[in-house]
């Protein structure tokens, strides 16, 4: 199974690096970097990651995270267009943060429900009012799209994606490899903001 | 105040990218990415990342991160005779699961402890065995030297990095924002391995 990262100018690394350290402990799973150009993507910070152009990315994983740059790019038609291709080729599509907002965009998920970080909850939900937004939630999952609330919330996200694909001892196997302490229940949201 | 993050073939990207989202949400940090060369350093799996010459690191806060790399990097005279200098001209340095082993092996940290991960514990402990070496922590520190367990422990030691620096509120404020859950004790290991 392929895992394709779709990165942009002002990514939050933690956003992917979290969920990828717990998938790519399946020895089945192989994790590719894109952006929509290909060539290296920086977060803003000092961090550049080298990447391919998204159109060769294969059916797999999806895995979209957040960031500062997601604020401008749900205004790039060329970058939505392209991930609503490769989210509708994706077998799961997996968001973080404010990914969801990128991904509410493409209007692919219509009755999708998300879970932003709650620090840009207001921001994302007119981007697509028709995604059933969760202001409460570790991680929401419909069908094949799996969305997470703040940047560390995307670990237990990938996780709880391990569970239901490859069973609890397996995921539990895996937060203990990386010395992680689990959230495994999507509802509890220690951050919610009432 | 500069953080370097020293990087080599087979990293773990977690090991910093966790650290560095807690210590970058302090406005005065600006982070760099460096390797014993410069030029594009992977992880092994997919990941690339541009870095700079290590010999350019500023004194600041010094960041080595674990990974498979560290097996053969403990033997590479070059790499460890320059993790040395930039150690020794650091202001603090932490070191994350295996990345513990390299900063063991320049001799520097005579009698510093540390708590690498604990799969390779028992391959960390040969390299130096004057360090007072910790089966039990989630992370140590010793005077400006702080190490942590495996992978995610990573995050917490930088929260507690953070609170020696810049007080309890600034810390729990960081992990909020990041909605991360945290452990603020040091003792507190819930891998050990007895």
């Amino acid at each position: 199974m392929d895992i394709s990262v779709v990165l942009f100018e002002g990514f939050t690394p933690l956003d992917f690096t979290g969920p990828v350290e717990a998938l790519q402990r399946i020895p089945e799973y192989s994790v590719r970097y894109f952006s929509l150009c290909g060539g290296p993507v920086g977060n803003g910070k000092g961090l550049a990651i080298e990447t391919l152009p998204l159109a060769g990315a294969k059916p797999g994983i999806l895995l979209v995270p957040g960031g500062f740059g997601t604020r401008r790019l749900v205004n790039d038609g060329a970058f939505i267009s392209a991930l609503r291709k490769a989210a509708e080729e994706s077998a799961c599509c997996l968001t973080v943060c404010t990914g969801s907002a990128l991904l509410a965009k493409t209007g692919l998920p219509g009755g999708m429900r998300a879970a932003p970080d709650k620090r840009a909850f207001d921001r994302a939900v007119p981007v697509n009012p028709n995604v059933r937004w969760q202001r409460r939630a570790r991680w929401v999952s419909d069908g094949k799209f799996y969305s997470s609330s703040g940047v560390s919330a995307g670990i237990d996200m990938a996780l709880g994606f391990i569970r239901d694909r490859s069973g609890e001892e397996k995921a539990r196997e895996i937060a203990d490899s990386m010395e992680y302490v689990r959230n495994s229940n999507p509802d509890n949201d220690p951050f919610a903001l009432d």
